[in-house]
């Protein structure tokens, strides 16, 4: 196999309680890239639709997470790289982790995969800090392991894999305006009080559990923030309204996806995710705000070869 | 049934990385306690062995659990508590809430059990309030439900029961000085970093997915405590040469048992926490200080009728 075409899912990472280690991996969007086998050496970016990017390797995320994994194999072959964009750079559903991790993926595969999750993800990581200024995995991690991760690490590389509930939905929201991630940092306090972190990781903890009992009210009660979304909702407008449009139509519950603008509602079934949709929509379509929604099954898989 | 005879166990409260809201149950430790049903109405502590405390019951923790339970119900009969205590007040182990526990456990099983787990924790708590001046239900949750607990909340009572892997055991070290639980609380920064607390929820989110998937070596990874023992291992004296020795000797992880001064290490099977049981002896036998040491399987029963 010379050549292979294949699917990058967006991803949503902190899942409420879960700031900096959980994360989940979507199924109805993701980038798609093609990425062919050369006799030539060395990596090239020859396509790119659907965003303005670099063709750069060094300056494109996904030319640098594949240069990282190139150098350090050094195959006796190069690799071009088409790079077709669904997911919305600045979005908060993981485009630059799509772009990071596919590369990489693509790769392994054509190179027969000599490399294990864990090591695409070391490597993805290196792209990651081309876009966001820092190593992070909590989108990396869902887009490479699928269903839900809790990123351990990034040095060493530490991916827990956790349980996906079999009927579980997402429902987005991306109001199309800029957040920058260095803002969205730049408003988080340095220190926080003990009492709302024992808050915290009590519903990571309980996240966990439910997860791994299907526990759906558990689920519920534990995607709860009171740290990061007090002060990150405010770059977002209309979020309160939206968070209890989600809450009101059935949804588990209804959180920042990873540093926003998008906003994400987790569902029991594929009907309360429409009904979900349909709420963020009659709020929205209210505003002079341009955003599009979509629903999405869990991703059990990640990356997918099409 | 008209009497029964308890065994009420000690517990251990945080766990390392779950401040104020993870514990597990010991087995080879515990109060007893014998309670009879009587004619005369009202609650009476008739016997009290192994430590010195009150005898009213609006004064003493299992009495005023009981009254509160009494007072609720309100049942055709009353009770006389014996209480044989094992656990000494004041070592970290959970002797408030093996009182605060044992009495309402007894009483419902004289009584029928008309009440579940959550419904006597709750009047557990009026007892553990008592001794500790707040309700926490960190040492009462494992005493009642067994295993692992995960306490969610208080008002309303919301306990987690997790799995515990199968060889798991304890070793612990009682040094036989005073900390007062209000100074291990005043010790502690009512303020903590942002960052700190990003590890302690990954943590919190590992240890539970580890005890559900039987996985020691992330068990301990996940024993680490970056917000608590820094501050309150002061109180103890040679905590660090104590947990060196622990992880040394093959143990998994070593911390303080609740506020301390107890220290506990969890082992993968009896052989190894044999061994740190040894190693804690080698240190604190060097001291002046009077201590003694055990080694628990994990009790996933919690209360037992003797």
């Amino acid at each position: 196999m010379d050549s292979i075409k294949i699917f990058s899912p967006a991803t949503v990472a902190n899942v409420s309680c879960g700031f900096d280690v959980l994360g989940f991996c979507l199924d109805s969007i993701g980038d798609e890239m093609i990425i062919h086998k050369t006799l030539e050496k060395g990596i090239r970016i020859t396509k790119i639709k659907g965003a303005e990017l670099p063709f750069e390797t060094e300056k494109n995320v996904a030319g640098v997470s594949a240069l990282a994994m190139y150098n350090a194999i050094n195959p006796d072959c190069g690799f071009d790289i088409e790079i077709y964009k669904k997911i919305k750079p600045g979005s908060g559903i993981g485009s630059s982790a799509a772009s990071a991790a596919g590369s990489v993926f693509g790769m392994n595969v054509l190179l027969g995969n000599p490399l294990d999750k864990t090591e695409l993800t070391k490597y993805a990581l290196k792209g990651e800090a081309l876009a966001s200024e820092c190593e992070h995995a909590d989108n990396l991690a869902p887009a490479i392991f699928g269903g839900f991760t809790l990123v351990r690490s990034v040095d060493p590389v530490d991916i827990l894999q956790l349980p996906t509930p079999d009927d579980l939905y997402v429902t987005l929201i991306h109001p199309q305006i800029e957040i920058k991630t260095a803002e969205a940092r730049a408003i988080l306090p340095k220190q926080i009080a003990l009492q709302n972190a024992i808050t915290q990781w009590s519903n990571v903890g309980s996240l966990v559990h439910a997860l791994h009992t299907n526990d759906y009210d558990l689920l519920s009660k534990s995607l709860s923030d009171v740290i990061i979304e007090p002060h990150r909702k405010q770059l977002i407008p209309y979020f309160d309204t939206i968070k209890s449009s989600a809450i009101d139509s059935g949804a588990l519950g209804c959180g920042i996806s990873g540093s926003g603008p998008s906003i994400f509602a987790l569902t029991k079934g594929e009907k309360i995710a429409k009904h979900v949709e349909k709420a963020f929509n009659s709020v929205y379509s209210k505003t002079n705000i341009k955003y599009y929604t979509f629903v999405s099954k869990i991703n059990t898989q990640g990356i997918k070869i099409l």
